[in-house]
């Protein structure tokens, strides 16, 4: 099978086995997105060589689960261990041995086939199409934020980033009726939100009154200038979400956060089961955020585009 | 008057005029007390110059409130400017036109006198020495951690930093019954801490096995590579609880912090009503943290010693 795979800094599309783990489902790729991890991966981002991606939907053709054969699913990323405590309250997601997909000890979704554990699997509700329910994954780790700080209709709230995921994130933020501005430096992206109803600010033009700053400020840039400009906006006593991974370290001012007694909280993957019903009660709007859509064959051109800072989410597909 | 200043980094004794402030009380120090931040001052910490010092303990000679007049007090350290929401909710620690006592466009507590707003002070209870109630201040510091974060007996807690302020935050985490350990690099500071019932354990050899780290990290070091150990140390979704102020930047790896969905809470000042009832009710044991005492016009050598790692409080005393 085709796979597009990273070594040693370098991707290419290769060609590979059909992937085998006992025990596991094995999962015929039919969609999958590219995310901003993708490229910090390929910047050397978490260490990672093997087949790349982690956004997918896809057929399952095999599985010990016999009830998920042939079903439409999408995937949790991360196969924990299944034996410690953390699994066993049914979060893989911080499972101290746990593989993580097309990220960590396991090849990922930007291939023919995948597999994962039939636990990791969800069937996706007949009202989502395959190219709504590839965001799956990444609008779980939007909603995350809302299982992890409790923003309401009295807070200001900004978005730093006004990219695939800073979108994502304003959307879902915007559910909750809170006073939320964007703040990005594209005009074309600034508008894309702006036709969704979220109000976006350039960066370069942003100014608070010192009465006036943000409770919440999540950092969705991708850069390590957010953090910085997180804390410059965030009021005292506020709350900054971090949610940018990238390759390398950041300079940080951290009396700041002592003095102001700032809150910050990382925030990573979230449930899958959230983001599926807003996407089902069409909750959120993602149909916009696709730039391009090219064939998997085609993806090393794919991840190029993704690259480009004019880029939304870039598609692929495995065609048959 | 006598009064410990700084001037462009250089740290004199010099003869001021005794302070005055409209609206102010008057208050004769009695003793002070050395913090960390009064040393990062002196390296440049919070850019700031005229007369060092936060912690004290006065008798008020002069006071708008005559119920005050005679009267033995220590002073919150934050003057908020009284009308803005902050200040109307009784927090003048996050106004943001607030002077602080020797740190901000206020000069402090190293003197002769010093002044305050009356609101600010609060009198001592007899039962409390001198001696204790110049500890009231970072004491406060301490407590303000359990304001932030709910930790109780089942947690285990990690308190980095051997000094003052970690010996303190120690004392006040134990009342909690949890696990504890406090990490440090100075034996005879880990033995007095051991005194007083604390596990101490010696920073270069520590090892945690995975599933065994803390559900919480004090961060207390004064030391920029405080925080990255936090990050070493602290168990995926816990708490990093961050009291270092200190000149200068702190590198960091905050994908670490997103991966792991760790949090980072900022601690400055706490109320002072807390530290005096904790004083009032023998609940802390601060009798063995003072190395040595100096009168005020012996300033500059105490702030030489307070320099020193092997050094604990160092108390400058106001004599007649």
């Amino acid at each position: 099978m085709k796979a597009l795979r990273i070594e040693n800094g370098v991707v290419d599309l290769s060609e590979m086995a059909i992937p085998h783990r006992d025990g596991e489902a094995l999962i015929r790729m039919s969609v999958a997105g590219i995310c901003n991890t993708d490229l910090e991966i390929v910047r050397g981002y978490a260490n990672f060589n093997g087949t790349l991606g982690h956004e997918f939907v896809g057929i399952v053709e095999e599985s010990p689960d016999v009830e998920q054969i042939g079903r439409r699913v999408v995937g949790e990323i991360n196969a924990g261990c299944g034996v410690c405590e953390d699994c066993k309250r049914g979060d893989s997601r911080h499972c101290l041995n746990r593989t993580v997909l097309g990220i960590h000890n396991r090849d990922g979704a930007f291939a023919e086939y995948l597999t994962l554990p039939p636990r990791n699997l969800l069937i996706i509700p007949d009202k989502i199409s395959d190219i709504q329910a590839v965001f799956t994954e990444p609008l779980a780790a939007a909603c995350e934020i809302l299982d992890q700080v409790a923003i309401n209709k009295n807070h200001k709230v900004a978005v730093i980033g006004d990219g695939k995921l800073g979108q994502l994130i304003a959307r879902v933020i915007q559910t909750t009726g809170c006073d939320l501005i964007l703040i990005g430096k594209h005009p074309a992206k600034l508008e894309l939100a702006a036709r969704d109803g979220i109000k976006g600010v350039a960066s370069d033009s942003l100014t608070f009154k010192p009465g006036d700053r943000p409770d919440f400020v999540i950092e969705a840039s991708g850069s390590p200038s957010g953090l910085k400009m997180a804390l410059d906006l965030v009021r005292p006593r506020g709350t900054i979400i971090l949610k940018s991974t990238f390759h390398g370290a950041v300079e940080l001012d951290t009396s700041r956060i002592v003095v102001d007694e700032i809150s910050i909280v990382g925030s990573r993957c979230g449930r899958f089961e959230k983001a599926l019903r807003m996407m089902e009660q069409d909750e959120v709007d993602l149909g916009g955020l696709i730039t391009s859509t090219y064939n998997l064959t085609d993806g090393v051109a794919a991840m190029n585009e993704a690259g480009q800072s004019s880029s939304m989410k870039i598609i692929l597909l495995n065609k048959e």
